[in-house]
């Protein structure tokens, strides 16, 4: 069976520590093997890998995602990258066209659909490898995974199977339902939607030839074509149409690590950071990535976060509206961790006439490099802090150590590659300041 | 009568707004006159000022106080001050040193000395007008002012009276007692000690005598001689050693504005700065000096607060202790106002084998000027901002603007003057990183 784990995730539930660039799932935070901690995506690779008997492994995702996945699963991990975000249909039809025409995989052969980011038990992985069996003889097959429901909860999707057995055909589904009614569905013997597929390629094939006329499952093309494709859900498009389902259910813990309360829940240490808090706290989450301590006094069942990005202080069980609260949020992300290394921005200043003027530190990785790249509409100025660089600046090359000092105009050209750790300051001056002012070009360290 | 301020204060009563260059009673959070915030000092200058009649007012301060107060009160305000902090005897001394060689004060004449933060009524500062009848005839007169207590606080020191009347003689102290003895003295008709003093100038010259063998009383000798002086409050080496001692009754509000729970009371707005709580949020204050946004969701009685030193959450009540608490913070201050400008620290590392690297942004005001100085122990990088500047770089005078940069040397001098509002990131490499490596040299701009 080949797995596609779809990567998605808006930042906003688990700000400030989470960003559009760095979604919840890559949050170290939980504890992991020989005393370290693991990502969400970490934690799921690591099980995949513990549960094994997969042909193959591949994960779907955005392009903000790239470095972030290479740098916490491996370089050697399978990625399709969208070339935009469309919703999940979209997402899987192109990681079955990268799975056929790149890597030869059969239309007739089976495939699992999975988040990247459950916290669950290994049994929910070992469920996903009965899925193949199920849909065997069945071009139209369709396999769900239902997970017993521990509370009415109104945030999930419910399926109502036939049976009780532990494979069962399903009889309908119910959406968010609110307490009430999930109570009833839950006496009735409904399971939560794990959202998790099992399906054969060709069932998605079919799809695209009818509704969209794409006649060959080809990589190339449907990167091509990506844009054009309607952004619609998986479950809207297969499951809501599909004949038979059969649900497989899951006994084991399923969690949704998406708000405060639950991820605090999970994790081993109540203070991470530079932080201290008094006797009269108690149930306390203190999580501190500035560089300035955090006190806390007298306080209770709270949570307080702070990143480059903001500062949250919230009671426990007071969160699940924090997307809401700050949807018309739009600031840049202010950290980000990349494949050359990391930054940071330091200092931000918007003025009146419209420029800018933003202040970052960049740590790059001994070895890495920040692409030779060009910037229309800023210059950029680097203090090396510490280590040595080799600057290719218009094509010349030049060492760089603590104390220099390198003036980067519009247009120029410019790139580092680290000989040790290196740390630089940079001040970007310039209208508008954007991360997207980039152009890349090719060259040989 | 002339009045001495005394200007004390550790800034960790209410980190991290205040810290040991910014004492609370810089920080500009009370409501003022027509609209305008003001600082405790600017409010008891102010009500000073609408009182009148007085027939001069020192201020005696830190020197790192001085730029503060110039900014605060206006630069033509008498500061006297203290070559090293010595307790308030030694304080007073040099302040009536300086009033009697430098202004032509006679010794016979009366001074009142007051904290330069009290939270009071005008009627307060009526009555420190009277107490130069009070000591008219007698030269180890000595007059004291209590407030009407309203709790049986364990904070302050008790007077009681032997009378009742507006004015009586003292019969005697009681320091800080705890609640049940306080309310018996309280009930006894004792009065909270508001720490004022009336007394005349040679009240304090006979001491010297005795105890210093100080002679003449000349305010360039006192300051020579100051670092000699022993360590002692003006309480102990006076007030607890007079015969005779008179206390004059103040009726009105006096509060001590000296922790988050005082201090937030007399504050106008619960919000300042980038921040936003939900409807859930009760009786908070939040405090945000950072450039980056604060959350708080469904938290109830409680300050929270942010500068570049740190962040507070606390819940109202619980940080008396906050003092204590932090005592071993060892910090260098991450902002401070200057009579050229400010500044804020945005980053700072400390390496291993003890170099460091210090970023700042500074904030010149137009025509003022960052003095001829050089350092001994580390390099400067400025990268101009926004504005024009005039650069004095060994000797030589060069216009700078938007984009420049600046390198300068260990032992190179340099200073700058503000052609128009001017925006630095200024980069500190070296090894120590402290604002004493600092040498001021002479130059005309």
């Amino acid at each position: 069976m080949h797995l596609i784990l779809l990567s998605g995730g808006s930042g906003k539930r688990l700000w400030p520590l989470s960003n559009d660039v760095k979604s919840k799932q890559f949050l170290k935070v939980l504890p992991g093997p020989n005393g370290k901690h693991e990502s969400m995506v970490q934690r799921v690779y690591r099980q995949l890998q513990e549960v094994g008997g997969w042909d193959s492994i591949t994960v779907a995702a955005g392009a903000s995602q790239k470095d972030q996945l290479g740098l916490q699963l491996g370089e050697e991990v399978n990625i399709v990258i969208e070339p935009e975000r469309r919703d999940t249909f979209p997402a899987i039809a192109l990681a079955c066209s990268y799975l056929h025409s790149e890597r030869g995989v059969g239309l007739d052969e089976a495939i699992a659909v999975l988040p990247v980011d459950p916290f669950v038990e290994l049994d929910y992985f070992k469920n996903i490898s009965k899925f193949e069996a199920l849909i065997k003889d069945d071009p139209k097959g369709l396999v769900l995974m239902g997970a017993a429901p521990t509370i009415p909860s109104e945030k999930y999707g419910y399926i109502i199977p036939k049976t009780k057995d532990n494979v069962s055909e399903v009889e309908h589904f119910k959406e968010k339902p609110d307490t009430e009614t999930a109570q009833i569905l839950i006496d009735k013997g409904a399971l939560w939607n794990c959202g998790v597929f099992g399906l054969k390629i060709n069932y998605i094939t079919e799809i695209l030839k009818e509704k969209y006329q794409i006649e060959k499952l080809n990589y190339k093309n449907m990167l091509d074509s990506f844009a054009s494709l309607i952004k619609t859900s998986f479950d809207y498009e297969v499951v809501e149409r599909a004949e038979k389902i059969t649900v497989l259910r899951y006994e084991g813990q399923w969690k949704d690590l998406g708000t405060w309360e639950t991820l605090t829940e999970e994790m081993e240490f109540s203070i991470s950071g530079k932080a201290r808090a008094d006797d009269s706290c108690r149930n306390i989450h203190v999580i501190n990535e500035l560089g300035i301590p955090i006190i806390t006094m007298g306080i209770n069942d709270a949570v307080v976060v702070a990143s480059r990005d903001g500062i949250l202080v919230a009671e426990k069980g007071e969160t699940m509206r924090l997307k809401e609260f700050i949807s018309d949020f739009t600031s840049r992300p202010m950290h980000e961790k990349r494949r050359w290394g990391e930054y940071e921005v330091i200092d931000h200043i918007n003025y009146d006439d419209g420029s800018e003027a933003l202040t970052k530190k960049l740590f790059l990785l001994k070895d890495r490099q920040i692409s030779y790249q060009y910037h229309h509409n800023r210059k950029e100025i680097w203090t090396i802090l510490r280590g040595e660089g080799l600057l290719y600046l218009d094509g010349e090359k030049i060492v760089v150590t603590a104390g220099d000092v390198v003036k980067i105009s519009e247009g120029q050209k410019h790139g580092m590659r680290a000989l040790t750790n290196l740390e630089i300051i940079e001040v970007q001056l310039g209208n508008p300041l954007i991360e997207e002012d980039i152009v890349r070009l090719e060259m040989e360290w």
